[in-house]
């Protein structure tokens, strides 16, 4: 082929610059190179499923004309090739918006910026809808590509699998490929129905190693390919059904862990184990079934088949861990508290129990970081990340136990502490998981005691109109986590509880919402027994168990303290799967973390979660997460003294935090009489230390 | 530590010259150096799954005082340390040979030559019954390995997993290591039942990759590991259960395939898929079971725990591949006959229905070489090995499809022929597989036309005195393949059968053994419906059996001695599942194979059988038997005008072969006298091309 070349003012007038937006990448390309091509040679993040056969579309661009005095680049109007065929049958089919080209298909013919808008990359970024400003780059482990694969020739024989790798690995560098039995048969119907053009999922673990093909359509598939971040607790099991191309959640859902039959927190389910032969073997198949109940569930929600989830992410607790991945848990329930294996695991997710997603899903767990410090704990570091923080940050995430991690870029230290499942709305006497009808946000109007509140599902307030035709349906069913926080938080700011934790009677507070029960009070939240619906109250053991709960979860942040040998934290992250984000106030009314500026205080939701997501969208967060929990130094509660020492001074609900006067604003405490002052001297002593 | 080093005649005399036979590997080592270290350090092969702990005996060494003459060692009696308690307890505790020493205690004291015997040798070579004088060298994917491993500490949290894979990567060099669910699960309880130390089975791909974990016992495992060979027919499966460590078949069973319903050959199996809905899932789930319980049955032949079995290999025509993994087999009975995939597959065998065995036990399939000549083919090839033979050699494995392989050291061919199941015992009216109380010899008295047996499971003749109560349990059932193929050509040889295959009646024959069946005759061997026993013939029916299957047997070879321009093979190598090895000269006398020197036909037994033991004996076989076929050039029978041609001039039966005088000695041939002379013209028309 001939190819005229000549210079004009030093520039080789057979090539032009182009410069790619946002990247701002730029290079010189011959005369008609597809913006496509000059993308890839140049690095920049433009996505392509077809690889440059002008029909998926992914690789849409905007010739950005606008630019050039911004880049001083001169772009002529025949910058790009003519409008094309393919082009003009793409945009009759599906649309494409006025000035939008495909990078496959225009040309470049003369200097010229491109812009590459955002849901053209394939490292697109989504935007999370948390506080914390970080972003999910997207870069999966699954990926999809279109390729054409050689017809079979009868006197060269080959397999259709061999001919499928020879052309992924020439038209997209995926090389090696290896296939299970489930993806093999699928796939000489799909070579064929598709005219030897086929898409194929392939997967590729963050160690390296071979592609393994996953799924495969005949032609260019446009459907959609989904991930699975789940977050096993001990009392709730959360999952976020995700789409593998973009990182957004299509659908959520929870369900209870139905192993609470076995034992209500983690050291009753490993004492079930110990007794019982068969009982892990039991607690497994228990939860597996769970798993995979709710991954059809979620699923159906979503109305997407389950056998496009080709990949699940686990985040989990080390006792969770085990029972999941069928080891018995003996060993974590006594020391030295040895975990099986600390490291990441990658596993056909179909030998987990997995049955309704695709048979050839790989499933995906976290590493965990110690005994009682779990892969949830390696996912709350990955969401939050202390160890890039400037800040010392205390981050807790609330669950049955409490993962806590405080520190900074140059130190960051963890442990876990046995809350009980208090939080998640479970031990309590109305408590319910977080589900419509719960209640998730409570006030206390200070010189009424009237409560107003909010449930999950419904926007309103229960004090504002409409609130009754609004929930008919949904009911007033009981009290999730969040909602059990404000509430005691608020009744102790009422006056209705003092600062050891006693509910006064209707003579001390002056309401009759102060209910005798047997030889103690509850608080009446809401009675609907009239319509035949529930009667929801804070009990005094409702009081003991929260009380006993935030003992744990402070006591565990103040070991961590005292480890690092700091006595104060620049700020405080509450994370977990409560019915809403934990209000700040409210956890410092209770006394759950350590004193800090109120408005250093955030909350991340279920922290916990949003690390199994990370990891299910982007390849490189897991090989970071991995390196970093080898750094992070750990705690063990269980043997630690003090941790016991902590606990029992942190029983009482402080009324005051002198040191922040914005608080001082918002806490008003009448005293009530009943109060002997030892629940009071315990808060002041704990503060003064 | 203070090393004291002197030179005497130019000797470093803190120094010793060790020679070990019978390698003759040899070099200095420092005084005081255990053997096993010497040995290591020289690339000598000496076994230890203990590591140099005193406790497996699998390196026991003769030092060679007899040996120092022809070396040219002085040898003295103080050349290695004394004999010590390590040696004595073991000796004491599980006997030893006198003058054997355990090579990780004896250190090299001086000068000295050291015998390894075979049983001590890693990769020792077992030999194999067949004819041919390859050995298989052991160095299977799945190995032993005993670690002690460090215990937890809970101040320095890590998982059991990853101690262990620490002290396999110090103590053996197996690095990376990986586990599934199953090893997991048993980790813990055997490091504490062990004390910290385990023996465990991993095994790595010969491709690479990281090791596995795929089983672990307490302490020192003196037990078994073992594999399983599989032939997997289109009519009978064979399996041979093989010991991992030293090669040798514990057991061996056979079964029918019981796909059989679905159609006695692959094309009507192929035709069942394409006609019914689900019936190829239908014929997977059929051979999946039957695999699993010839492997039960197997195991409990040998009294082994099947768990025990860690690998299976498999070999098979690409129909049973594709019906075996799972892959509807259509595109096989169509041209271009493509493969969903050539390659060899290593998998896990619980994915494929093996569910009795080991749940983290690996299955390897042989590659495939074309749509219609398969991984049993491959196996074949990897046994007799064409591609090494300096002489033309021509091998062919006779099955329901006769796999045949023509070549030498320049070039190799290959296709497949559909002979049908008759030398396989079906299809014919008194066949049956070969299994005790089956016929698999017999001769004919060609003046009195009286017959006489063998059965599987007795050593006599049925006419040697005791044949009657010998064989009363296991009774004479039928006819096996090898029965079926000697029976004809003996009838032939006897004048019984004519040259076109019609059996004469008894007026012709002159034996009243040949009995009229209908409008045809058949002959009688064996009669005990007195006794409620079977009535043994063979019919006119069995004789066009035989000739189909010998015809499309013939054109095969004919087809690949076309391909390769020559007229004549220099050597036959005759295999096959048959019940005995088939008789060289009853095959050339029925005309199943081109004319060669009789003295130039071996039996090779089940050759594909045997290429599923190397391959599951050692690793380097996969990775050369992979590489050779892609170098085997393979010819399509069902497309090539020519198959047809030589088929259809194959059928008759020749009744002398001139060229070979030994041959002409032992056929005598009366011609019975309704014999037209057709199948004569025919058989003389083959062999004067």
């Amino acid at each position: 082929m001939l190819r005229l070349s000549f210079m004009v003012g030093g520039r080789n007038m057979s090539e032009a610059l182009v410069i790619f937006t946002p990247s701002g990448k730029r290079g010189r390309v011959p005369l008609g190179t597809p913006v496509l091509t000059a993308a890839r040679q140049l690095g920049v993040d433009l996505d392509s499923v077809c690889g440059g056969r002008g029909i998926c579309s992914k690789c849409q661009v905007s010739p950005g004309l606008g630019e050039f005095a911004k880049h001083g680049v001169t772009v002529a109007p025949d910058a790009l090739s003519a409008w094309n065929a393919v082009e003009q049958r793409y945009k009759d089919k599906r649309g494409m918006l006025d000035g939008r080209r495909l990078g496959c298909q225009a040309r470049i013919m003369g200097d010229v910026v491109i812009d590459v808008p955002p849901e053209s990359q394939l490292h697109r970024q989504v935007v999370r809808k948390a506080a914390s400003a970080r972003r999910i780059a997207m870069d999966p482990a699954t990926r999809l590509f279109f390729v054409e694969v050689a017809q079979p020739d009868m006197h060269e024989p080959s397999g259709d699998l061999e001919r499928l790798a020879d052309a992924l690995r020439d038209q997209w560098q995926v090389d090696p490929l290896i296939a299970g039995p489930h993806a093999l048969r699928k796939l000489q119907p799909a070579l064929r129905k598709g005219n030897w053009g086929v898409s194929v999922a392939v997967y590729r673990d963050h160690t390296g190693g071979p592609w393994r093909l996953l799924d495969i359509w005949p032609g260019l598939y446009e459907g959609g390919l989904y991930g699975l971040a789940i977050d096993l607790g001990s009392t709730t099991i959360a999952a976020h059904l995700t789409d593998l191309t973009d990182g957004r959640v299509i659908a959520a859902g929870g369900i209870m862990n139905p192993q609470i039959r076995f034992g209500e927190d983690l050291m009753s389910r490993v004492s079930y184990a110990m007794m019982n032969p068969g009982g892990d073997t039991e607690m497994t198949a228990t939860v597996r079934q769970a798993l995979d109940a709710l991954t059809h569930s979620v699923s159906v929600e979503a109305g997407i088949d389950p056998s496009l989830i080709l990949e699940v992410v686990v985040v989990c607790n080390p006792v969770m861990h085990h029972l999941f991945l069928g080891i018995d848990p003996v060993e974590l329930g006594q020391a030295p508290f040895a975990l099986a294996t600390s490291s990441s695991l990658a596993l056909p997710a179909r030998d987990l129990g997995l049955t309704t997603i695709n048979p050839e899903a790989r499933l995906y767990t976290l590493p965990c970081i110690a005994g009682h410090v779990g892969a949830d704990a390696a996912a709350v570091a990955l969401s939050e990340a202390p160890h890039l923080s400037d800040d010392l940050v205390l981050v807790v995430d609330v669950g049955t136990n409490a993962e806590i991690l405080l520190g900074n870029c140059d130190r960051v230290l963890a442990c876990s502490s046995p809350t009980g499942p208090a939080f998640e709305g479970a031990q309590i006497s109305s408590g319910q998981r977080a589900a419509p009808g719960a209640i998730e946000r409570l006030e206390i109007d200070p010189e009424t005691k009237e409560p107003r509140f909010k449930v999950i599902g419904c926007d309103l307030w229960s004090d504002d109109p409409g609130f009754a035709e609004a929930t008919e349906k949904l009911g007033v069913t009981g009290i999730c986590g969040s909602g059990i926080i404000e509430a005691v938080a608020e009744m102790r700011m009422a006056g209705i509880v003092d600062g050891a934790g006693l509910i006064g009677g209707a003579e001390q507070t002056g309401t009759a919402r102060c209910i005798p029960e047997g030889r103690t009070h509850a608080y009446l939240i809401h009675d609907a027994t009239a319509q035949g619906g529930p009667r929801i109250t804070v009990t005094q053991g409702d009081i003991r168990a929260i009380q006993l709960a935030k003992s744990a979860l402070y006591a565990g942040a103040r070991l961590l303290m005292d480890e690092l040998g700091v006595d104060r934290v620049d700020r405080v992250v509450l994370a977990g799967a409560f019915g809403a984000h934990i209000s700040s106030k409210h956890a410092m009314v209770l006394g759950m973390i350590p004193d800090c500026h109120l408005d250093k205080v955030s909350s991340a939701g279920n922290a916990a979660g949003t690390g199994a997501r990370l990891a299910l969208c982007n390849i490189a967060a897991r090989a970071g997460i991995e390196r970093e929990v080898k750094r992070i130094h750990k705690v063990e509660t269980a043997i630690e003294p003090r941790f016991q020492e902590h606990f029992v001074n942190a029983s009482a609900m402080p009324h005051a935090i002198d040191p922040f006067p914005e608080l001082a604003k918002i806490v008003t405490l009448p005293q009530v009489s009943h109060n002997t002052g030892g629940g009071e001297g315990a808060g002041r002593r704990r503060r003064a230390r």
